[in-house]
């Protein structure tokens, strides 16, 4: 019964090269959270279908993937609903289960099932794989790992402050050069109530949102196709053009909105995260943005978005502040803000600069070539010493050919090859050569151990 | 919209607490498989079902978790197949991929699948979840990991006494006792030619695998309801009641399967394993056990099974020898020798014997206490200068009552608190206080880095 192998479209295997560099990019971000201060939990793959479906809109509720039930999953159906060949409304009766689309929706979940087990504020950081069944193509896939850190049970703006020192130091670590996008939400309501159109915000940041993509002119002509105000779209040009420093921005926009309270206190908030900030010092590039929104009934204040200086990619990381993420599940008045690393896309970014360090590939350090039983034993003992001081050492596990045992080196990348032949195993040496420079000595284990630490 | 949310059964959350515990887990076995020069590889959650489907019987396609196909999975369904209402059936109509429920299967697809890509002898790692629709129930989990390591490309025995290294290793770093119980398949099959009964193989380990539970008369009533002879259950006496040291047992065997080539075969593989592996010296005890069967049908050499001696709780680590693991995906000739670690009992176990080094909760080393604005930039920036340190540090977000604050050190086990008041601020001090020890001085902040290094 051979069959030729496959796997789902939009999946992924990764070989042991690509998985040293999905661990280096995992574990730099991990160790950054760490050192600020957050815990990691886990949720399952599965979450209830109850928990999922609605909180990503129509459109999100499609890309779900959802799992059959177990058993006999019709035994629940009757006939006029299998009469109907309603696919949307059988689905509610064969699945109950689905598997998880981001790391919001399941983390809100947690904190309110587990909220009297945790203690506010709580500091969570999450690595896991999601799934949705988008339409595969270059560069999106349908399973791939989020990378999420979220304050959650504080107003305070020092969390925003520690966010930015987060995502400056996981991308100087990196060596990735990159411009922080900043905006408050409440800016956008400002802006949308000074214009006079408070109902239009969504189609009035949607537009806004575009104005690198498509230019000013394309702006507002969407702008008055959505039935926004010949008078109202002017009044909004001097948003559109804002220029100078951030500073300037920011006291352009303090004149520009000064009758707008919420727009006021959207300023205020970014003067402070911005302030403190740069106190405390960054690397990294911060820019005012007042047309950046990134999914905006979800955010309540403060916008992040991560661009790439150097490649052309779209955001390597975003977050924001939400104020009522868990109010879905009954837990009202937990404001939280969080942060994403696009792990896939800083993968891609690492690969074009080629910017990931010498030793992320972990190999053995040493083979030992195998000339037969008396040798091997002899160097399994070795490596059994190697081994002790923390140093992969291993054995080619059969007495070929040695062109072949030196191609299993070369081709794993072992910088260096042990071989015990007639005359190590009489005076207890090994002969260690060295791939890199093709030169080799004989040395004694300590020797050897003490080279190779 | 409230909603009282919860998660599948059978499957779970894992709190900081428990990750930290679990990544000590993983850690630790992740290493030692490094050291002992295997590569890690990650397969997709989601495999075809084609690739999953009758390669774990009958029972295990029940237990497979079914992806429902998106869009409009009824599209390719007629009416009748509706109107048979069966489920086995229609499910092959709805749903084309499936959750993995082990690692080996998908390694196998991904070994046919590269195989121009791999170089052999492959040695590769895996730890990854898995999910299976079983009756949840104690300590048996819908969605739970697996640490394998396989070795493939090579049917040297050397890789035997590796993977029994590794097994002595992470166990002696975790500080469990264990026993590591060894048979071979070919000793099995020559037990079952000797007594004259090769064909039934499957029902003679099946039973003789359950001697420790239900002892020798109950194992040979089941034989001879299996239809095994009188005279073969006789024969079979002194395998079931063979006693000594494992040089005694193998003696005795080997007179008992004299007239057995393949039963003199597993003999000889057992003792070059059985004494390689003294020679080269691990702590753990070996015992040979000619009743050990595990998944027969899948192996085909050695069986290995581990125990732990100190507490009441079924195998923690098991393995074997399987000669054609890749002939179902058209790849035929590959042998490859393998383990798995169960994470999830050797968790129960460190648990139960309260064996997790004190280090591995994973906390902030320092909470700086929050006063107001001025105090808390002077706190951002020792803060920076300590996590530049490699010294996790954060600042409580809010300037609430100092008794909340502390309370925050302390659920979180946070062992230093740092107050940064007016005094302080003043003359550029910390004030640090040791919450295990109650007392408190005031430091520079390059004291303080000397101190938490």
């Amino acid at each position: 019964m051979a069959q030729k192998p496959s796997i789902p479209k939009g999946t992924r295997d990764f070989s042991p090269v690509e998985m040293s560099k999905r661990n280096y990019i995992f574990d730099t971000i991990k160790s950054v959270f760490t050192l600020h201060g957050f815990h990691q939990i886990e949720t399952p793959a599965m979450e209830n279908l109850s928990t999922l479906m609605g909180k990503y809109g129509d459109e999100g509720d499609k890309l779900l993937f959802k799992i059959l039930n177990s058993g006999d999953f019709l035994s629940n159906v009757n006939d006029e609903q299998l009469a109907e060949r309603n696919s949307t409304k059988l689905m509610r009766s064969i699945a109950e289960k689905g598997l998880r689309y981001d790391l919001t929706v399941p983390f809100a979940r947690f904190v309110v099932q587990h909220q009297n087990e945790i203690k506010f504020p709580f500091k969570r950081f999450q690595i896991q794989p999601v799934w949705r069944a988008d339409r595969p193509q270059r560069g999106r896939y349908r399973e791939f790992y989020q990378c999420d850190a979220d304050v959650i049970g504080t107003d305070s703006l020092l969390n925003e402050v520690d966010l930015l020192q987060i995502i400056d130091e996981v991308f100087c670590r990196f060596g990735i050069n990159i411009a922080i996008k900043l905006n408050n939400r409440k800016v956008l309501s400002g802006i949308a109530e000074t214009i006079g159109e408070p109902d239009k915000i969504v189609d009035i940041t949607v537009a806004i949102d575009k104005i690198d993509k498509i230019g000013i002119d394309n702006v507002n002509a969407e702008l008055l196709d959505k039935g926004i105000s010949q008078k109202a779209v002017e009044q909004l040009q001097p948003v559109l053009t804002l220029s100078g420093s951030n500073e300037d921005k920011l006291n352009s926009l303090a004149t520009l909105l000064a009758n707008s309270e919420v727009g006021m206190k959207g300023i205020e908030e970014l003067r402070f995260v911005m302030n403190k900030t740069n106190e405390i010092g960054v690397k990294a590039t911060i820019d005012l943005d007042p047309s950046l929104a990134r999914g905006l009934n979800y955010y309540t204040g403060t916008i992040i978005e991560v661009k790439a200086l150097d490649v052309e990619i779209g955001s390597i990381t975003g977050g924001g502040r939400y104020d009522n993420l868990t109010g879905v599940f009954g837990l009202d008045n937990v404001s939280g803000v969080g942060i994403s690393f696009g792990a896939d896309r800083i993968y891609d970014v690492l690969n074009q600069l080629d910017l990931y360090p010498e030793a992320t590939r972990t190999t053995t350090k040493v083979l030992f070539v195998n000339f037969g039983e008396a040798e091997a034993t002899a160097s399994l003992k070795h490596i059994k010493k190697l081994r002790a001081s923390g140093i992969s050492a291993e054995i080619f596990p059969e007495s070929s050919k040695m062109r072949k045992q030196m191609g299993y080196a070369n081709d794993n990348g072992i910088p260096f090859v042990a071989i015990i032949g007639e005359t190590e195993l009489a005076n207890g040496t090994i002969m260690l050569k060295d791939m890199n420079l093709g030169t080799q000595q004989p040395l004694t284990i300590d020797e050897v151990i003490e080279k190779l630490k």
